[in-house]
Protein backbone atom coordinates (compact mmCIF):
# COMPACT_ATOMS: atom_id res chain seq x y z
CA UNK A 1 0.00 0.00 0.00
CA UNK A 2 1.08 3.52 -0.67
CA UNK A 3 1.81 5.46 2.05
CA UNK A 4 -0.78 8.13 2.67
CA UNK A 5 -0.03 12.48 3.47
CA UNK A 6 -1.26 15.07 4.93
CA UNK A 7 -0.47 18.59 4.38
CA UNK A 8 -1.09 21.32 6.52
CA UNK A 9 -0.12 24.80 5.42
CA UNK A 10 -0.60 27.45 8.49
CA UNK A 11 -0.80 31.06 8.55
CA UNK A 12 -3.80 33.32 8.34
CA UNK A 13 -2.31 34.91 5.38
CA UNK A 14 -3.92 31.92 3.76
CA UNK A 15 -6.81 31.80 5.14
CA UNK A 16 -7.73 35.02 4.44
CA UNK A 17 -6.58 34.63 0.71
CA UNK A 18 -3.70 37.09 1.10
CA UNK A 19 -2.18 34.68 -0.78
CA UNK A 20 -2.34 31.57 -2.63
CA UNK A 21 -1.37 28.22 -1.34
CA UNK A 22 1.57 26.95 -3.70
CA UNK A 23 3.66 25.28 -0.83
CA UNK A 24 0.72 23.02 -0.21
CA UNK A 25 0.87 21.74 -4.30
CA UNK A 26 4.47 21.87 -4.59
CA UNK A 27 4.39 19.48 -1.83
CA UNK A 28 1.78 17.38 -3.21
CA UNK A 29 3.16 17.56 -6.53
CA UNK A 30 6.79 16.28 -5.11
CA UNK A 31 5.33 13.35 -2.68
CA UNK A 32 2.43 12.03 -5.37
CA UNK A 33 5.52 11.49 -8.05
CA UNK A 34 7.03 9.56 -5.51
CA UNK A 35 3.89 7.21 -5.10
CA UNK A 36 2.65 8.53 -2.04
CA UNK A 37 -1.50 9.46 -2.03
CA UNK A 38 -2.06 13.07 -0.48
CA UNK A 39 -5.20 12.83 0.90
CA UNK A 40 -6.00 16.72 2.22
CA UNK A 41 -4.39 19.90 1.99
CA UNK A 42 -5.23 22.09 4.54
CA UNK A 43 -4.70 25.70 4.83
CA UNK A 44 -5.97 26.99 9.12
CA UNK A 45 -4.99 29.74 10.58
CA UNK A 46 -2.41 30.60 13.16
CA UNK A 47 -4.90 29.70 15.52
CA UNK A 48 -4.42 26.99 18.43
CA UNK A 49 -7.01 25.34 18.38
CA UNK A 50 -7.12 25.03 14.76
CA UNK A 51 -4.01 24.07 14.30
CA UNK A 52 -3.53 21.59 17.01
CA UNK A 53 -6.83 19.90 15.82
CA UNK A 54 -5.97 19.76 12.49
CA UNK A 55 -2.16 17.99 13.49
CA UNK A 56 -4.19 15.58 15.62
CA UNK A 57 -6.79 14.51 13.02
CA UNK A 58 -4.00 14.28 10.38
CA UNK A 59 -1.44 12.18 12.68
CA UNK A 60 -4.88 9.92 13.15
CA UNK A 61 -5.39 9.47 9.12
CA UNK A 62 -2.31 9.10 7.44
CA UNK A 63 1.47 7.99 8.07
CA UNK A 64 3.92 11.71 6.72
CA UNK A 65 2.04 14.80 7.93
CA UNK A 66 3.92 17.67 6.46
CA UNK A 67 3.22 21.45 7.78
CA UNK A 68 4.78 24.74 6.67
CA UNK A 69 4.45 27.94 8.39
CA UNK A 70 4.87 29.24 12.03
CA UNK A 71 8.33 28.62 12.86
CA UNK A 72 9.97 32.14 12.34
CA UNK A 73 10.76 34.88 15.40
CA UNK A 74 7.40 36.83 15.46
CA UNK A 75 4.47 36.28 17.77
CA UNK A 76 2.08 34.78 14.92
CA UNK A 77 4.58 31.94 14.83
CA UNK A 78 3.70 29.12 17.02
CA UNK A 79 3.91 25.79 14.91
CA UNK A 80 6.16 24.34 17.70
CA UNK A 81 4.26 25.22 20.53
CA UNK A 82 1.01 23.99 18.65
CA UNK A 83 2.66 20.89 17.90
CA UNK A 84 4.11 20.23 21.44
CA UNK A 85 0.32 20.40 22.53
CA UNK A 86 -0.59 18.27 19.57
CA UNK A 87 1.63 15.61 21.02
CA UNK A 88 0.69 16.20 24.40
CA UNK A 89 4.37 16.71 25.16
CA UNK A 90 6.51 19.81 26.02
CA UNK A 91 8.21 22.74 24.46
CA UNK A 92 11.75 22.46 25.29
CA UNK A 93 14.98 24.48 24.38
CA UNK A 94 16.47 22.07 21.83
CA UNK A 95 20.38 22.50 22.59
CA UNK A 96 21.39 21.63 18.84
CA UNK A 97 18.39 23.85 17.42
CA UNK A 98 19.70 26.71 19.74
CA UNK A 99 23.63 25.55 18.45
CA UNK A 100 21.65 25.94 14.63
CA UNK A 101 19.90 29.36 15.45
CA UNK A 102 22.97 31.25 17.65
CA UNK A 103 25.86 30.19 14.69
CA UNK A 104 23.42 32.05 11.96
CA UNK A 105 23.08 35.31 13.80
CA UNK A 106 26.22 35.31 15.45
CA UNK A 107 27.96 35.13 11.89
CA UNK A 108 25.70 38.22 11.02
CA UNK A 109 27.13 39.93 13.62
CA UNK A 110 23.88 39.68 15.80
CA UNK A 111 23.40 38.44 19.43
CA UNK A 112 20.42 36.18 20.88
CA UNK A 113 17.48 37.39 21.29
CA UNK A 114 14.60 36.36 22.81
CA UNK A 115 12.40 35.78 19.18
CA UNK A 116 15.38 34.60 18.24
CA UNK A 117 16.05 31.93 20.75
CA UNK A 118 12.07 31.13 20.87
CA UNK A 119 13.35 29.37 17.40
CA UNK A 120 15.12 26.68 18.97
CA UNK A 121 12.21 25.59 21.25
CA UNK A 122 10.88 22.49 19.61
CA UNK A 123 8.41 19.40 21.42
CA UNK A 124 9.99 16.97 23.59
CA UNK A 125 11.55 14.51 21.27
CA UNK A 126 11.36 16.31 18.27
CA UNK A 127 14.81 16.89 15.98
CA UNK A 128 15.55 19.90 14.61
CA UNK A 129 15.57 19.97 10.84
CA UNK A 130 19.19 22.02 9.78
CA UNK A 131 17.70 25.28 7.48
CA UNK A 132 20.33 25.34 4.74
CA UNK A 133 18.40 28.63 3.32
CA UNK A 134 16.91 30.78 6.01
CA UNK A 135 17.41 30.56 10.02
CA UNK A 136 14.78 29.14 12.03
CA UNK A 137 15.23 25.18 12.04
CA UNK A 138 12.40 22.66 10.99
CA UNK A 139 11.22 19.85 13.10
CA UNK A 140 11.03 16.50 12.70
CA UNK A 141 8.64 14.04 14.96
CA UNK A 142 8.19 10.40 14.44
CA UNK A 143 5.41 9.01 16.30
CA UNK A 144 3.83 5.54 16.54
CA UNK A 145 5.99 4.53 13.10
CA UNK A 146 4.42 8.08 11.13
CA UNK A 147 6.38 11.03 10.84
CA UNK A 148 5.48 14.70 11.05
CA UNK A 149 7.83 17.46 9.58
CA UNK A 150 6.96 20.90 10.33
CA UNK A 151 8.78 23.22 7.27
CA UNK A 152 9.32 26.64 7.02
CA UNK A 153 6.49 28.74 5.04
CA UNK A 154 9.00 30.52 3.11
CA UNK A 155 9.00 28.43 -0.59
CA UNK A 156 13.19 28.42 -0.90
CA UNK A 157 13.24 27.31 2.36
CA UNK A 158 10.58 25.04 2.81
CA UNK A 159 11.41 23.24 -0.61
CA UNK A 160 15.26 23.00 0.46
CA UNK A 161 14.95 21.01 3.80
CA UNK A 162 12.32 19.08 1.68
CA UNK A 163 14.87 17.81 -0.41
CA UNK A 164 17.74 17.45 1.92
CA UNK A 165 15.73 16.33 5.03
CA UNK A 166 12.62 14.95 4.58
CA UNK A 167 13.06 12.88 1.42
CA UNK A 168 15.96 11.12 2.88
CA UNK A 169 13.72 10.25 6.09
CA UNK A 170 11.34 9.22 3.78
CA UNK A 171 13.10 7.13 1.40
CA UNK A 172 12.09 3.73 2.87
CA UNK A 173 9.14 3.76 3.14
CA UNK A 174 8.49 4.75 -0.39
CA UNK A 175 6.90 2.66 -2.61
CA UNK A 176 9.39 1.30 -5.67
CA UNK A 177 7.02 2.73 -8.64
CA UNK A 178 7.33 5.09 -11.20
CA UNK A 179 4.87 7.93 -11.60
CA UNK A 180 3.97 8.85 -15.46
CA UNK A 181 1.83 11.67 -16.42
CA UNK A 182 0.98 12.99 -19.87
CA UNK A 183 -1.95 14.73 -21.84
CA UNK A 184 -4.05 15.11 -24.45
CA UNK A 185 -5.79 18.76 -25.98
CA UNK A 186 -9.25 18.11 -26.96
CA UNK A 187 -10.49 21.00 -29.08
CA UNK A 188 -14.07 21.45 -29.99
CA UNK A 189 -15.69 18.52 -27.81
CA UNK A 190 -18.00 19.52 -25.00
CA UNK A 191 -17.07 17.44 -21.57
CA UNK A 192 -20.83 16.12 -21.67
CA UNK A 193 -19.63 14.70 -25.32
CA UNK A 194 -16.09 13.38 -23.55
CA UNK A 195 -17.94 12.35 -20.87
CA UNK A 196 -18.39 8.26 -21.91
CA UNK A 197 -15.14 8.22 -23.96
CA UNK A 198 -13.34 9.16 -20.39
CA UNK A 199 -15.16 6.16 -18.60
CA UNK A 200 -14.39 3.55 -21.17
CA UNK A 201 -10.98 4.84 -20.91
CA UNK A 202 -11.17 4.29 -17.25
CA UNK A 203 -12.19 0.65 -17.87
CA UNK A 204 -9.20 0.16 -19.76
CA UNK A 205 -6.82 1.40 -17.57
CA UNK A 206 -8.52 0.87 -14.00
CA UNK A 207 -5.66 2.24 -11.99
CA UNK A 208 -4.92 5.32 -14.23
CA UNK A 209 -5.97 8.46 -13.14
CA UNK A 210 -7.64 10.19 -16.03
CA UNK A 211 -8.98 13.66 -15.74
CA UNK A 212 -10.36 16.12 -18.06
CA UNK A 213 -9.98 19.76 -16.94
CA UNK A 214 -12.37 22.21 -19.43
CA UNK A 215 -10.23 25.09 -20.26
CA UNK A 216 -12.68 26.56 -22.18
CA UNK A 217 -16.43 26.96 -22.53
CA UNK A 218 -18.74 23.77 -22.62
CA UNK A 219 -21.00 25.17 -25.63
CA UNK A 220 -19.37 27.02 -27.77
CA UNK A 221 -15.88 27.14 -27.40
CA UNK A 222 -14.96 23.71 -25.87
CA UNK A 223 -11.18 23.46 -24.96
CA UNK A 224 -10.34 20.15 -22.76
CA UNK A 225 -6.87 19.21 -21.11
CA UNK A 226 -6.86 15.51 -20.49
CA UNK A 227 -4.34 14.38 -17.84
CA UNK A 228 -3.25 10.64 -17.26
CA UNK A 229 -1.10 9.43 -14.52
CA UNK A 230 -0.31 5.97 -14.04
CA UNK A 231 2.15 3.81 -11.92
CA UNK A 232 4.24 0.73 -12.00
CA UNK A 233 6.55 -1.09 -10.98
CA UNK A 234 8.94 0.10 -13.98
CA UNK A 235 8.64 3.47 -15.85
CA UNK A 236 8.47 1.46 -18.86
CA UNK A 237 5.28 0.05 -17.86
CA UNK A 238 3.66 3.07 -16.81
CA UNK A 239 4.64 4.82 -19.61
CA UNK A 240 3.06 1.95 -21.07
CA UNK A 241 0.25 2.14 -19.20
CA UNK A 242 -0.69 5.81 -19.74
CA UNK A 243 0.28 5.62 -23.61
CA UNK A 244 -2.83 2.97 -24.12
CA UNK A 245 -5.29 5.46 -22.69
CA UNK A 246 -4.14 8.25 -24.88
CA UNK A 247 -4.30 6.11 -27.63
CA UNK A 248 -7.69 4.85 -26.99
CA UNK A 249 -8.86 8.77 -26.59
CA UNK A 250 -6.85 9.89 -30.05
CA UNK A 251 -8.19 7.42 -31.71
CA UNK A 252 -12.44 7.82 -30.46
CA UNK A 253 -12.11 11.59 -30.11
CA UNK A 254 -14.10 13.18 -33.17
CA UNK A 255 -14.16 17.00 -32.90
CA UNK A 256 -17.89 18.92 -33.44
CA UNK B 1 -19.91 36.98 16.13
CA UNK B 2 -18.86 36.92 13.02
CA UNK B 3 -19.80 34.10 11.12
CA UNK B 4 -16.98 31.19 10.50
CA UNK B 5 -16.80 29.31 7.01
CA UNK B 6 -15.11 26.64 6.00
CA UNK B 7 -14.02 26.03 1.94
CA UNK B 8 -13.60 22.81 0.44
CA UNK B 9 -11.96 22.45 -2.59
CA UNK B 10 -12.88 19.11 -4.62
CA UNK B 11 -10.63 17.53 -6.68
CA UNK B 12 -7.72 15.19 -7.18
CA UNK B 13 -6.06 17.73 -9.60
CA UNK B 14 -5.49 19.50 -6.28
CA UNK B 15 -4.87 16.81 -3.84
CA UNK B 16 -1.75 15.61 -6.45
CA UNK B 17 -0.43 19.41 -7.47
CA UNK B 18 -1.42 19.56 -10.96
CA UNK B 19 -3.16 22.92 -9.90
CA UNK B 20 -2.37 25.73 -7.07
CA UNK B 21 -5.72 26.30 -5.34
CA UNK B 22 -6.62 29.54 -6.51
CA UNK B 23 -10.32 28.98 -5.58
CA UNK B 24 -9.79 28.49 -2.18
CA UNK B 25 -7.80 31.45 -1.75
CA UNK B 26 -10.30 33.45 -4.26
CA UNK B 27 -13.26 32.53 -1.92
CA UNK B 28 -11.67 33.16 1.63
CA UNK B 29 -10.43 36.99 0.30
CA UNK B 30 -14.35 37.34 -0.66
CA UNK B 31 -15.60 36.29 2.66
CA UNK B 32 -12.71 37.84 4.63
CA UNK B 33 -13.70 41.42 3.25
CA UNK B 34 -17.20 40.60 4.11
CA UNK B 35 -16.44 39.93 7.90
CA UNK B 36 -16.87 35.58 7.74
CA UNK B 37 -13.91 34.04 9.41
CA UNK B 38 -12.48 31.35 7.30
CA UNK B 39 -11.14 28.45 9.42
CA UNK B 40 -10.37 26.22 7.02
CA UNK B 41 -9.57 25.27 3.12
CA UNK B 42 -9.22 22.01 2.27
CA UNK B 43 -8.55 20.40 -0.55
CA UNK B 44 -9.62 16.83 -1.09
CA UNK B 45 -9.52 14.30 -3.96
CA UNK B 46 -12.42 13.07 -5.72
CA UNK B 47 -12.86 10.25 -3.52
CA UNK B 48 -16.37 9.33 -1.19
CA UNK B 49 -14.62 8.66 2.17
CA UNK B 50 -12.62 11.68 2.16
CA UNK B 51 -15.21 13.78 0.19
CA UNK B 52 -18.07 12.87 2.62
CA UNK B 53 -16.39 12.94 5.69
CA UNK B 54 -15.06 16.48 5.38
CA UNK B 55 -18.15 17.94 4.31
CA UNK B 56 -19.60 16.53 7.94
CA UNK B 57 -16.47 17.75 9.69
CA UNK B 58 -17.02 21.04 8.49
CA UNK B 59 -21.18 21.60 8.71
CA UNK B 60 -20.24 20.55 12.21
CA UNK B 61 -17.86 23.17 12.67
CA UNK B 62 -18.77 26.39 10.49
CA UNK B 63 -22.08 28.65 9.71
CA UNK B 64 -21.54 28.51 6.15
CA UNK B 65 -19.51 25.82 3.88
CA UNK B 66 -18.64 26.25 0.32
CA UNK B 67 -17.19 23.22 -1.67
CA UNK B 68 -16.05 24.00 -5.22
CA UNK B 69 -15.72 21.06 -7.81
CA UNK B 70 -17.21 17.97 -9.25
CA UNK B 71 -19.72 19.16 -10.80
CA UNK B 72 -19.22 18.56 -13.96
CA UNK B 73 -21.00 16.13 -16.67
CA UNK B 74 -17.74 13.20 -16.34
CA UNK B 75 -16.98 10.35 -14.22
CA UNK B 76 -15.18 11.75 -11.66
CA UNK B 77 -17.69 14.73 -11.18
CA UNK B 78 -19.83 13.32 -8.31
CA UNK B 79 -19.70 15.91 -5.61
CA UNK B 80 -23.42 16.11 -5.21
CA UNK B 81 -23.73 12.62 -4.80
CA UNK B 82 -21.17 13.37 -1.77
CA UNK B 83 -22.60 15.32 -0.46
CA UNK B 84 -26.44 13.69 -0.68
CA UNK B 85 -23.99 10.99 1.41
CA UNK B 86 -22.31 13.20 3.62
CA UNK B 87 -26.44 14.66 4.78
CA UNK B 88 -27.97 11.25 4.54
CA UNK B 89 -30.26 11.67 2.06
CA UNK B 90 -30.99 10.43 -1.64
CA UNK B 91 -29.55 12.00 -4.61
CA UNK B 92 -33.15 13.10 -6.47
CA UNK B 93 -33.15 14.12 -10.19
CA UNK B 94 -34.48 17.96 -9.83
CA UNK B 95 -37.23 19.41 -12.11
CA UNK B 96 -35.51 23.35 -12.29
CA UNK B 97 -32.31 21.73 -12.07
CA UNK B 98 -33.31 19.25 -15.57
CA UNK B 99 -34.97 22.63 -16.87
CA UNK B 100 -31.35 24.25 -16.53
CA UNK B 101 -29.64 22.15 -17.87
CA UNK B 102 -32.02 21.34 -20.84
CA UNK B 103 -32.13 24.76 -21.54
CA UNK B 104 -28.43 25.40 -22.05
CA UNK B 105 -27.78 21.88 -24.62
CA UNK B 106 -31.32 22.67 -26.45
CA UNK B 107 -30.04 26.66 -27.17
CA UNK B 108 -26.98 24.55 -28.73
CA UNK B 109 -28.57 22.46 -30.67
CA UNK B 110 -27.59 18.92 -28.19
CA UNK B 111 -29.52 16.32 -26.79
CA UNK B 112 -30.25 15.06 -22.89
CA UNK B 113 -27.48 12.69 -22.58
CA UNK B 114 -27.34 10.49 -19.31
CA UNK B 115 -24.09 12.48 -18.64
CA UNK B 116 -25.81 15.41 -18.87
CA UNK B 117 -28.78 14.89 -17.19
CA UNK B 118 -26.47 13.79 -14.13
CA UNK B 119 -25.75 17.58 -13.45
CA UNK B 120 -29.43 17.85 -12.67
CA UNK B 121 -29.38 15.64 -9.69
CA UNK B 122 -29.15 16.76 -6.61
CA UNK B 123 -29.58 16.23 -2.90
CA UNK B 124 -33.27 16.11 -2.03
CA UNK B 125 -34.36 19.16 -0.62
CA UNK B 126 -31.46 21.26 -2.28
CA UNK B 127 -31.57 24.07 -4.62
CA UNK B 128 -30.08 24.20 -7.95
CA UNK B 129 -27.80 28.10 -8.18
CA UNK B 130 -28.26 29.04 -12.05
CA UNK B 131 -24.84 29.00 -13.36
CA UNK B 132 -24.49 31.85 -16.01
CA UNK B 133 -21.88 31.27 -16.98
CA UNK B 134 -21.01 27.51 -18.22
CA UNK B 135 -23.88 24.62 -17.63
CA UNK B 136 -24.12 22.76 -14.46
CA UNK B 137 -25.81 24.17 -11.91
CA UNK B 138 -24.13 24.84 -8.47
CA UNK B 139 -25.98 23.16 -5.34
CA UNK B 140 -27.63 25.20 -1.95
CA UNK B 141 -28.43 23.28 0.94
CA UNK B 142 -29.99 24.83 4.36
CA UNK B 143 -29.40 22.50 7.05
CA UNK B 144 -29.64 23.23 10.97
CA UNK B 145 -29.39 27.44 9.78
CA UNK B 146 -26.27 26.55 8.60
CA UNK B 147 -25.41 27.01 4.42
CA UNK B 148 -23.87 24.85 2.20
CA UNK B 149 -23.20 25.86 -1.31
CA UNK B 150 -21.25 24.14 -3.94
CA UNK B 151 -20.06 25.77 -6.23
CA UNK B 152 -18.45 24.31 -9.77
CA UNK B 153 -14.65 24.83 -9.80
CA UNK B 154 -14.29 26.04 -13.28
CA UNK B 155 -13.26 30.17 -11.95
CA UNK B 156 -15.34 31.85 -14.01
CA UNK B 157 -18.05 29.91 -13.16
CA UNK B 158 -17.68 30.05 -9.34
CA UNK B 159 -16.89 33.48 -9.35
CA UNK B 160 -20.28 34.45 -11.25
CA UNK B 161 -22.46 31.91 -8.90
CA UNK B 162 -20.63 33.51 -6.12
CA UNK B 163 -21.56 37.18 -6.76
CA UNK B 164 -25.45 36.76 -8.29
CA UNK B 165 -26.26 33.79 -5.55
CA UNK B 166 -24.27 33.30 -2.44
CA UNK B 167 -23.42 36.69 -1.76
CA UNK B 168 -27.29 37.56 -1.75
CA UNK B 169 -28.35 34.33 0.33
CA UNK B 170 -25.72 35.25 3.19
CA UNK B 171 -26.26 39.28 2.94
CA UNK B 172 -28.65 38.81 6.13
CA UNK B 173 -26.15 36.83 8.06
CA UNK B 174 -23.29 39.21 7.44
CA UNK B 175 -21.56 41.62 9.92
CA UNK B 176 -22.24 45.41 9.70
CA UNK B 177 -19.00 45.67 9.47
CA UNK B 178 -16.33 47.33 6.83
CA UNK B 179 -12.63 45.51 6.85
CA UNK B 180 -9.33 47.20 5.63
CA UNK B 181 -6.09 47.04 4.93
CA UNK B 182 -2.79 48.12 4.64
CA UNK B 183 0.50 47.45 4.53
CA UNK B 184 3.99 48.80 5.04
CA UNK B 185 7.17 47.48 3.24
CA UNK B 186 10.29 47.18 5.61
CA UNK B 187 13.65 47.07 3.92
CA UNK B 188 17.00 46.34 5.80
CA UNK B 189 15.89 44.75 9.64
CA UNK B 190 15.60 41.39 9.79
CA UNK B 191 12.43 39.61 10.71
CA UNK B 192 13.42 38.79 14.70
CA UNK B 193 14.41 42.27 15.22
CA UNK B 194 11.04 43.30 14.14
CA UNK B 195 9.68 40.81 16.62
CA UNK B 196 8.95 43.03 19.51
CA UNK B 197 7.66 45.89 17.81
CA UNK B 198 5.27 43.89 16.55
CA UNK B 199 4.41 42.52 19.10
CA UNK B 200 3.75 45.94 20.97
CA UNK B 201 1.80 47.37 17.53
CA UNK B 202 -0.35 44.12 18.44
CA UNK B 203 -1.21 45.74 21.89
CA UNK B 204 -2.23 48.98 20.48
CA UNK B 205 -4.65 47.49 18.55
CA UNK B 206 -5.06 43.87 19.84
CA UNK B 207 -7.86 43.07 17.47
CA UNK B 208 -6.12 44.17 14.36
CA UNK B 209 -4.87 41.66 11.98
CA UNK B 210 -0.85 41.91 12.04
CA UNK B 211 1.30 40.08 9.95
CA UNK B 212 4.72 39.93 8.77
CA UNK B 213 5.47 39.05 5.43
CA UNK B 214 9.73 37.85 5.08
CA UNK B 215 10.39 37.91 1.06
CA UNK B 216 14.07 38.53 1.26
CA UNK B 217 16.29 36.73 3.66
CA UNK B 218 16.66 36.74 7.48
CA UNK B 219 20.07 37.99 7.28
CA UNK B 220 21.78 39.43 4.55
CA UNK B 221 19.12 40.89 2.26
CA UNK B 222 15.87 41.13 4.70
CA UNK B 223 13.00 42.69 3.39
CA UNK B 224 9.41 42.44 4.98
CA UNK B 225 6.02 43.37 4.28
CA UNK B 226 3.76 44.00 6.89
CA UNK B 227 0.38 43.76 6.40
CA UNK B 228 -2.53 44.88 9.15
CA UNK B 229 -6.13 44.11 8.66
CA UNK B 230 -8.90 46.01 11.18
CA UNK B 231 -12.58 45.97 11.45
CA UNK B 232 -15.35 48.78 12.66
CA UNK B 233 -18.36 49.86 12.46
CA UNK B 234 -17.91 52.15 9.65
CA UNK B 235 -14.60 52.31 7.16
CA UNK B 236 -13.26 55.64 8.93
CA UNK B 237 -13.11 53.34 12.13
CA UNK B 238 -11.05 50.62 10.28
CA UNK B 239 -9.05 52.87 8.45
CA UNK B 240 -7.96 55.01 11.67
CA UNK B 241 -7.51 50.98 13.86
CA UNK B 242 -4.69 50.21 11.09
CA UNK B 243 -3.54 53.85 10.46
CA UNK B 244 -2.48 53.95 14.33
CA UNK B 245 -0.49 50.57 13.82
CA UNK B 246 1.35 51.66 10.50
CA UNK B 247 2.23 54.80 12.17
CA UNK B 248 3.52 53.13 15.60
CA UNK B 249 5.61 50.86 13.35
CA UNK B 250 7.09 53.82 10.50
CA UNK B 251 8.38 55.74 13.72
CA UNK B 252 9.46 52.58 15.68
CA UNK B 253 11.33 50.62 12.63
CA UNK B 254 15.34 51.55 12.22
CA UNK B 255 16.48 50.44 8.90
CA UNK B 256 19.83 48.57 9.94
Amino acid sequence: MAPTAWIINIGTELTIGRIVNSNGAWLARELTLRGVRVRRIVCVPDDEREVVDVVRQALGSSDIVITTGGLGPTPDDRTAEFIAKALGVELVLHPEALRMVEEKYRAAGLELTEDRVKMAKLPRGARPIPNEVGTAPGIHVEVGGKHLFALPGVPREMEAMFRSYVLRVLEPLLPRLCVVEDGLPVVGVPESTLAPLLKEAQRLCTDCYIKSHPMGEELGRPYIEVKVMASAPTCDEARAKVGRVLEYLRSRVRPG
